[in-house]
């Protein structure tokens, strides 16, 4: 067979506010592949999926002397995210074609990995679509239920509250909260999104662009377990309506992301007088203690329609470039997924 | 024999900034007791020796409708905090004449308590002066001891930074870590604490008004444990220079203490990435885990020389409203207490 497009985002310039679709990265479809006579090497060539757009890759387009606790894109090269590839050819033993691969892949077409390390095969007995695996089956959902597990304490009666609540990561602790009888407050940017959590379960749903989250917490707080995916105003807000002896859970703070002088949080004091415990923590770090018992708990979930999911889905790599700004600007529309190709 | 005097100081007025010895308290001189016919309906007269000043003070000073871990000063009754005492007389079967009693006292000379609720008899079989009692062997010390024994979780190889270094809590800190061998990093704001800083161990020791904190840390970290007294700047030098991973112990925030626009700090985002766990803490929910730990192995240690300790004390009651300023603007030399009588 003749060489095929093997289409490429590659990260273009560092940006220094919001990512531009036109100039921080680019859709680079120079490169060809033949299939058939790609070296492997040991390795194993794969037909890429799905690939996951999430906000800590804002992160990652940094000045790469900046230290962080994932590593700078380097310009030039293809973005890398979680994603579902089908492994076409394979001189890996521990893969065969056909095999479906969770694991981390270059934003391309295709891809020849040279190491089995990183990468698990889906069984998928559910049959759920591809996309789950890097949503609420992915690195969101596996945020939200370790950082859950690890961090929450829940007790009886517990207000929690969780901001981007219609997200992949929210939208799985409000439903892992609610699943314990806890009372929820979850906010979200937009009224489609407010009526997706309000559908999850959540007992106290708001749109933060209209309502004040410091009103919401004094009237139906205090809270007693705090999620945060956003910081900065909001974590004001939870400081100012936690209970005594509460958790927060420091999952991320994408209003900090872009730049700009970061919002001045006036409120600390109430660390000590509240005796909170705040806790920070990346996914990764938690796997071992906790990876099996995911799997073991939220596919069949999600499978039975027990958990609520919703995504997002962008179609060809194409696209990526927006679906980044998208998801930094709270316009996805759920998980924020990248269709690469159909099987 | 006649009354005697029963001097005391009164909360006159909220402060807006840093209490004013000449408006925010009041001696008062006005008040006398008869101390063989004082009735005592159940309870026990003492004569108390030393009070105790702590920076948590200025947070009682406030308006009563203000909610707090701790209960606003009255205006008009005298103020209130941990002392020493010896019973005069007594109709309660817990205490005899000459037993010595640490526990929460008014500001005045004599007391007649109804409850033995709260106090403890001291057997201070070292016989270390009473101002002891309620400096490194009382609720600052109890607070360093119980807080570093509850949070701090230290690991060989571990850097410590401990603000307010040469208070009762932050000498404390600093010796509960060499004790464990670690390298102390530790602060304070003239060169004679930094003096004292050094000659109980601190690695690294520096005035943090004539260094920049940050430049310290940089130099001589990362941190693994963060001891807070101060929050604002020093927070945010912490958190800049914090390993992955590292613990801190918020024991209080003295810089936003007297008012004014509390200091942004900026890079809360580090929480995140870098897995921080940040907890506060109030001494007395820590007791009934720790105490019998700390009259353990505190108190020989004291009276041996292995654990040293500093005393700023003032003479009389009438010395307290400026003492409170001076722990306040960190113009005392040691822990500071009111020496109200000798016996």
């Amino acid at each position: 067979m003749a060489p095929v497009r093997n289409g490429r985002v590659l990260f273009n310039e560092i940006p220094t506010g919001y990512p531009d679709p036109s100039r921080t990265t680019v859709y680079d479809q120079s490169q060809t592949i033949d299939l058939d006579n790609e070296p492997l090497e040991g390795g194993f060539l794969v037909k890429i999926l799905v690939l996951s757009i999430d906000p800590y890759m804002r992160g990652r387009m940094r000045d790469p002397s900046i230290e962080s606790y994932s590593p700078a894109y380097p310009t030039g090269q293809p973005l890398n995210n979680y994603g579902v590839g089908v492994v076409l050819r394979s001189a890996n033993p521990s893969f065969k074609p056909g095999d479906h691969l969770y694991g981390f892949y270059p934003f391309q077409e295709y891809f020849v990995a040279k190491d089995a390390k990183g990468f698990s095969v889906l069984e998928n007995k559910e049959k759920l679509p591809w996309s789950a695996y890097v949503g609420v089956l992915g690195m969101p959902g596996q945020t939200a239920h370790h950082g859950w597990k690890e961090l929450a304490h829940p007790k009886k009666g517990d207000v929690v509250f969780v901001t981007s609540g219609a997200g992949p990561v929210g939208a799985t602790v409000i439903q892992l909260a609610k699943a314990e009888g806890l009372k929820v407050i979850a906010s979200a940017g937009s009224e489609d999104k407010v009526d997706f959590i309000r559908s999850i379960g959540a007992d106290v749903a708001f749109n933060y662009k209209m309502t004040k989250a410091l009103d919401v917490l004094q009237k139906n707080g205090p809270i007693n377990i705090y999620w945060d995916n956003v910081g900065g105003e909001t974590l004001e807000a939870a400081l100012e309506a936690a209970a005594v002896g509460a958790r927060f859970i420091e999952c991320g703070m994408i209003s900090t992301y872009n730049g700009g002088e970061p919002y001045c949080v006036k409120n600390l004091v109430n660390i000590v007088g509240k005796q909170l415990r705040i806790s920070g923590f990346i996914v990764d770090n938690l796997h071992e203690k906790w990876l099996a018992d995911f799997y073991k708990e939220i596919p069949p979930k999600v499978a039975s329609g027990e958990f609520k999911h919703k995504e997002d889905i962008s179609k060809g790599l194409g696209s990526a470039g927006q679906a980044i700004l998208d998801v930094l600007t709270g316009k996805n529309k759920g998980k924020k997924v990248i269709l690469v190709a159909e099987e």
